[in-house]
């Protein structure tokens, strides 16, 4: 499995806390993660929204199989061209996982179809993440509930298409409530959503959520060769029907 | 619209405390609260589970457009007979809203397949319910969050299948959460859950509360008679193919 | 209720068989069946891609509560601009129907997230249009199966995700198949897709079908005024936890 | 992963047409396929409703991972212990997958909460079983369309819950389509229906077709030991919210 981690890089390399907070960038933090995990059995790269291409040229989605994906202010900045490949690449196959404030980017609201607006607060929430359908792959092994110590808040209305599977549900100490990991089908591509994680705290150098992260990549990993199955085709009469 | 509201009416009957609170029992607190939101438009009778075949007989049900549904401790004694005809209504068309302990009846288990099992908490928690479908007509004109001062826990994991339609997500100050408003469709029959609601604290007396029970019968109610549009039935060579 | 039905319009401006088969073009033999059908309950007006910006700016839409929608060879036209502020009013609640080629319309394919892509031949199939939720809105008073005795086939695999309520598949005499009648939830929008109907078939001319469409406007229509109820907003610490 | 086929077993013993047509039983027959294909990796064993406790005792239930079942005319006499029994292990993690006419059993039905009443015709209809969610496992390798050169036909309206997939779609040639490849969760257990196969016809002997159902039982496996991860306890107050 091939697996990139992508990541805005914009809060390391301008804010000197965050880049204190994570030496190796939030992609860094999660790839290492992932090696850990994954050791021999996935081949793990990242790429920054500051490189050329954004680390995202054809030559490096064609041999990706699951996309981690981390970003936050400058969603509006990344161009319409590039937006569409990724989607395209996701709907022949390709695995998505996206994080906390990626839910606002380009590509995963072209994805969801909504806004995927919601409530937010800054500061140091307590957020438990209760499992809600304990049977599903991505809950494996995780705490019920995952307790995160501090984190910030994102609360309901939460504007996503109903999910195809709602692993999660987290509930803040300040008394709100979110859809915090939510499955969804799109074309033959599966993605995941999972909110936890702020650029403010340490959400990510917390085993249980690497541990749910590595879960999610396995079960978004593309179970064919990435190729759309789908055609705008026209049908012959067909042989089938006599 | 006629509505028959259903109550164990157990604890009204021998613990004094829960009488006082409910001096009209749960089932009368509700026809009134609903024949107060519906006046002319809705026909409202109650049926208790003490009184002969529990006010649930063949008579009583042909005549039912929406059942309002609450019971608790006895669960194991309705007959198997009953429970199948009320479910064959459901499947028919007839509208059912299921509050709280309902959970776990016989019937709202039969029509879910699941245990309903969750976790659960006597005390008072504070319940925030929370809308995540704002556009739904059951959440309309409900506050975002409807406060509940205080109300028995129910908590994730829940066993229910995943809803149709999930309207509220519930936060206690003890820090579970629960998918406490669900939709789902069985045969032509529209069925709500809804958790908030407990004989140990005053919950069916709010009026945001009444509210939402008001909205989910209106919700629920079938829109042609009911009447089930399936058969088990021999087809012939159709006459359409050709 | 104000709908606006919207049509390319290229294939009666430019082919005289397509204008002899539809002489008030396809909006306007929709508009005149919704306006027989919903008679003084409605405000029925019409749109077409050739009138200065589509006939859909930003007045036209501020008024309109469900937009009916026909397009097939221009969709790359339609600047983006005007699709962004088409889709946010649907995310805001204004209704969308969706009939057969427009699957492919920008607008629906942003809301989608999808391709939208699909099978299809041109020729004349029988289509058989099952109702497979027969206590559905939309299909109210719909013979089963419905009837069309020639269409273009669109067929399975359809990119699409899967529907929030499946309401029609269709068969056709070629041995295809298609999920045909389709409902989604997108924001407070309320979204049907409906795949019968061909310019080079009479099909909008079918009082069944017309039926359909009267009936999927009725349902998408919006239960209060066109606002979002979502935001991207910074929440305060909530006194309602407290 | 140890595999239970069920099968009702009643025509193969009272019908020499359809012992001829499966001289091993559609158990057998299914048995064999199943271990053609999973070879080593899976303990196949068959129960038939002749034998004593149905062949499903609580020793053989207790070390089953996926059920297979195909029943049709002895749905009444199963025992409801027995079925209770079934079902709480399904919803515990068992898999289970149900061929045709297993659809009516009293524990499918019971796991569905619907009637799962459906339209029929004997006699041999060409069925054409589409894919339309191509990415699913259980479509992997497998022909779109699928082609059943005779069947039973089994139509729309199939009074099912929505599925919370839909992998296939049949096409008949007397007009008729089904979902015909549905999965469900409940409680921890994963579900496939799949209505191909019939005991009068040799559906059971192609090899695509045995495809499928292995796909299905792969599927289906649980991925953790099979205890119900729900409770209905008494749940301390929170040390997590603190």
């Amino acid at each position: 499995m091939r697996i990139l981690v992508f990541n805005e890089n914009h809060h390391e390399l301008t804010r000197p806390g965050i880049a204190a907070r994570f030496p190796l960038g939030i992609h860094g933090t999660l790839a290492a993660a992932l090696r850990e995990r994954f050791g021999a059995d996935a081949e793990i790269t990242t790429a920054t929204q500051d490189q050329p291409g954004y680390g995202l040229g054809p030559e490096e989605l064609d041999r990706t199989d699951v996309l981690v994906w981390w970003s936050h202010l400058l969603h509006a900045e990344m161009d319409d061209g590039t937006v569409a490949r990724l989607r395209s690449r996701v709907l022949a196959g390709m695995g998505l996982v996206v994080l906390h404030s990626g839910a606002g980017s380009k590509l995963f609201t072209a994805l969801m179809g909504t806004s995927c607006d919601r409530r937010w607060r800054h500061g140091e929430d307590r957020q438990l993440v209760w499992t809600v359908k304990p049977g599903h792959p991505i809950a494996a092994g995780v705490p019920n509930p995952l307790v995160i110590p501090h984190d910030e808040m994102y609360g309901e209305p939460f504007d996503l298409p109903d999910p195809d599977e709602l692993v999660f549900i987290s509930w803040f100490s300040g008394g709100e409530v979110l859809r915090s990991g939510a499955c969804y089908h799109r074309g033959a591509g599966k993605i995941f959503y999972f909110s936890p994680g702020d650029q403010e705290c340490p959400v990510y150098h917390q085993p249980e959520v690497q541990h749910v992260i590595a879960n999610a990549v396995r079960w978004a990993a593309p179970s064919a060769p990435v190729a759309s199955p789908y055609v705008d085709a026209q049908s012959p009469e067909g042989w089938w029907a006599r």
